[in-house]
């Protein structure tokens, strides 16, 4: 804290969180995890001290997250090559492999191992784990190699780690039949995620303020959609390019139960606690 | 909150509070409650709340109460005279009656239902509950009647209270094995309740900022006393007077395993959450 | 026992008792406590004798209590005026604190502290515990004040009391959802409780045989009434003042379930065993 | 009944027998079954009643029984020829899988089935089950055959139907570690089962009073012996004959920790209810 | 073994034997025992041995046999004759003690003991324990004595069994309400019981090779039969004369919801394991 | 199978398995597995399928590795140097994130797919995954960089995997107290993995027969040492170079509890089910 708070200002402030500690106690909240506060070391820090804090006033917290960066750093130093289909990148089976590793043995462990130094315990699991995320190969015009779609979650290791007291930390990757991994787009891994554990929220952070009527006016945040008008904001151009595949994640979450998915700005520290413990709320909401 | 704070400074503040909550979390501690904290509508409320924030975080606390002044209002109101015995009050059959009815009729269901006014969920119970604080006649060269020394606390329905999530609250009667109900000393009490249950902390309430070298000068207040010190300042006639059964109390609870005991100004609003949940310590502090 | 039984002819007693203890071992019995069997003190002693020893059987008994006498004794000495509207007691703030305190203080926990005496283990709660017995403002044509009307009742801790092996004994207040404490039919909230506990029977004690043709002749007393006979007795003016709201209740707990609801003499010592292990069942017995 | 008692005395009887019921629920009794209360259908019929009341009060009952004149019978219709040895039955191969079938196939689930009528719920099993009564050939001057001695109690078989809710019967043959079955006596089985189980009584139905003075005599029973006193009464010839073994078997029980070890008069209807819910006690009780 | 196999060898068969397990783990098979493989000391053993595997597999067996030969043998020792009524044995109460005693006593628990020797735990039960098996007497153009038609499977007995990890060897004798005990046909009884416990499979031990177009020529074994092809097997009269009743078993128990009914050869050494853990199959099985 | 063997040599040698099956089950087995049968596909698939068996007959086996040479691989990739310091490769920042990456991300995921083929259920987890493998920086004369020195494990992540009925697959990486990854030896983190769970068996999988006098002579295999016997096989020079860490872990194991250490080839297809389900027994084993 920059300006010392009287010790009394402080019991003022956490006596505010209760109403919104009561409202959470016991209920499933997923974070998906991405973006900037993936890479900047104080945010990230932050983020994993805020999923601490969660769990321990009793919110079950699951952490999924997808690889940022430390992806395609990784294929650079190892020279394999990325090739883009319609925009898309192509998964061979060499960088399938790359994808696994880097996100299950890399990002996923330095983020439990980050949750053991703010004082929390954590599993870090990926979707071959337990067989939890299984999927076929993507259907579609083009070709995009080893991309997955997701045709069933098993929540069993998920279940077994929050009733161990565990904080489960989940790398997307899938699995199908045959043992071979896919690719996953993370956004879609964790409205599924949160819709097979019946969660009561998602929360998904980004690197914007949230949805915007003007990209570049952040004054135009729109702070609360229905389902019923996400289309329209589509047809608008409101909803576009990179947004789509997150809006659609959040919207498929509240269609199978998910009683809100918001969008939050990864970008300001602990954006998860002021999301979750004031009436401000920060970004945009989906709801049904 | 006076001056409206920052979402970000909100934030900090509870960041702040997270290695507190992991120490305590799991733990039991035992709160007595007592004093001006007790008459005072707005301390009352501040103080009911500090507990669920505490029981939310994981806490398992327990609310251990006497009668304050309402008890002498009733025996004023029906007309029991007071009989003082070398400044003790001298506890007939009615008397002991109006504090049965007082403690666990009025008392101890007002602060349950101000819990849940809280949005916490509480069970009140006195020492008759399941034989819950047994007691004798206490002994001792003046008959003060229907006064009780404790000869066993039976943990169960306090146990059972916790597991089940409730927050117990627990009058200070106590039963003998004919069904005679005793008036005992709350501070006694709630350090006996607080060795049985291995507790690891017990915080009392009082109506002074803790032991001082000075009474009048609250700046000698002394943070940290071990037990070894205690006969010392009993000796310098530090700890005097009805300082007396308190400290004992303290010391009680602590040769019994409680790891700490806490005596806190009851007067400060949010004083527990501050004693628990910053470095700064307030008031005295009992140890081995 | 005036006249000694032998040894064989006891063990035939208890031998005949063996069906009807099979018959409810396991099961729910609500028993609703009231009128002389409260206030003469052997009688009161016979019954929390026969509720031990149904709880030894393996009966879940819980046993629901109004004030008797001892509310009007209290606000007599307290000088509180009763105020009466159309026959039915006004109750104002102070007076709804007084039945608060003398129901939940004195009348149940002397209650605890017998069954205690007979060798059980028994609870002590109210309808302010965990929120048990919600209510409103009872809604009439006159204002009869704090008087409340049942809106829902949270089983759970009577469940928990039950499962830990303790004998629930609930005074009959409830609260709203500010916390403000009213006052309640005790008949009303026994059948409330009993129906939402599933229980298998209710049991009334009252100040007369039953229900009877002629009050004045015991000879005439009706041994059961189906619900769909109910109306017509009460047009016939059979079912009439004070034995209205009784039946009602009677008929409102075998409405939602309560297999049987039987209305006894608890002047009669040991009435709760007679109607529970033989078949000559005494009183007037409710049922679909 | 033979004079109908009236409800009221019934009532009284039914509160008596409260404290003994308090004293032994949850408490395992073994039941030492045998003499002419397992032939007289009657009294069978009343010692399976007086089972089922115990076990309905919380006791957990264990009967515990031998052959009875059954075996000789089938051994009679077998044309099996009963070889002595020094007084003792000489145990050959054909015989011992005759006591196996009429003990465990017969006796045992009569037994069970006539429980089942009276209400209860029973399951028969014999020392083969679960491998619960380890033998080995009965060390001695003189070969006996198959006649074992206990190794080992294995009770996993016995609490699991406690637990379950199920009155076990145990029929008493053992095995050995290759399968063969062997006679064993039935005082020495149930007094180890009770020594194994931990249990709080043993009671031995015989067909006397219980150890007297002079047998002749039924006023000159001795009612209490103490385990330091047996040698002498042995001395004396006081305990002789076929007392001698019985004697031991309870003497061997209270050795174990069983609290009391009693021999009851099994002629008398209904004497375990005398026994245990009187403080008449019948017959001659061994503790330490 | 006769030639001693490699390690190697051994080792890929128990491979082979991989998938079967997997298929069957934590998943109830009744073994319908009887026939020759019940008399041959050394079929006997091997049938034992195979059913202590399948349980080490985590597989839940459970036992269901008749009496075999030893029931008729016993009547002719004691002298009882048998009457037959329309080629059917007419039970008397004698029959019907005799086959209660060497089922339940003898046949049971030499079961018992041999699946003790090859390192099993069992628990012998007849349907008399804790009432499992129900009956009435069967209805008929002709008077059969006690012979039982089952009403009611109480499956706990034997979920109790298999939850405390014994394997339940289950004597299939009926008893009416008033405790009377009955004959019942062992095929119908495993099948009744496969259906009320949900069992995946029932294999059913015979002396034949399974259901053959031409009884004399083993080559023209049927593999697989479905409900529906039944009534035309009977027509051609390829199901006829003692397979009926079988046959009929088998289709009930399917019919009830058991998955597949097996009918194999009991005189081929571990034929069970066979059946079980190889795609030969062996027998005749019926599905839906 | 090469050659066809007949349905009846396969049940005997299932049937040959069950003592060896009865003897493990429910007990923990260990396995150290790398050298060749880690790169070899056609072992791989041996080794997981022998685990699925194991796990399938109820043994709680534990999958304990290290990397092979694919960390060496992803090394030389990367184009990170091996700085080598008196034989022991140098673990600098980089190598130790490399380190993490591929055991965890790649080898410990490939597994825990292979097995999930096999038809198993694995976890796949890491010493940083709930704090389980924690070190300290290694002392010595030389400083080895990011090199651990075990200082607790904790068994909570491997005891919830076992109790959910997964198969855990651990890779040994550990964690200090800031969060820093350090590579550790393999062969000690298995030893010290088994002695914490009080395992009864480790078995290591290495490149040759087991311990011999003369490692060119396979004939020279000591088949049995017991931990007296170690030191003087050291100074015989008989245990020597990359032998005394692999000895040294075994000893140490057997030190603390674990029963049976043994060294087996793991170039043999499926020599941990023909060292655990067979008399022959192949390699060497460590006992105390």
């Amino acid at each position: 804290m920059n300006q010392p708070l009287s010790v009394n200002m402080q019991a003022q402030v956490l006596t505010a969180a209760l109403p919104y500690i009561q409202k959470y106690t016991g209920k499933i909240v997923v974070i998906k995890y991405g973006g900037n506060a993936m890479i900047n070391p104080e945010l990230k820090k932050a983020v994993m001290s805020d999923i601490v804090l969660l769990a321990l006033t009793g919110i079950r917290v699951v952490l999924v997250h997808g690889g940022g960066p430390e992806i395609s750093q990784m294929l650079g130093k190892l020279g394999i090559e990325s090739k883009f289909i319609g925009g898309l990148r192509y998964t061979d089976a060499d960088t399938a492999q790359v994808v696994q590793m880097v996100l299950a043995g890399k990002t996923n462990k330095d983020l439990v191992s980050l949750i053991g130094v703010c004082g929390g315990h954590a599993l870090g699991l990926c979707g071959i784990d337990g067989g939890m995320i299984q999927v076929r190969k993507l259907a579609g015009e083009q070709d995009l190699g080893f991309v997955g779609d997701i045709t069933k979650i098993d929540t069993r290791p998920i279940d077994n780690a929050l009733e161990n007291g565990y904080i489960p930390v989940i790398a997307t990757v899938g699995v199908d039949e045959n043992g071979q991994v896919y690719n996953i787009n993370a956004d879609t891994a964790a409205a599924e995620i949160a819709a097979a554990l019946g969660a009561e929220n998602i929360i998904t952070l980004t690197d914007i303020r949230g949805l915007m009527r003007d990209v570049k006016d952040e004054n135009s945040l729109i702070p609360a959609v229905r389902l019923d008008q996400v289309q329209a904001l589509v047809d608008q151009g409101i909803i576009s390019g990179g947004m789509i595949p997150k809006v659609k994640s959040c919207a498929r979450a509240v269609q199978c139960g998910v009683k809100k998915a918001v969008m939050i700005d990864g970008r300001i520290a602990h954006s998860i606690l002021i999301e979750m413990f004031s009436d401000e709320g920060i970004g945009t909401m989906f709801t049904k």
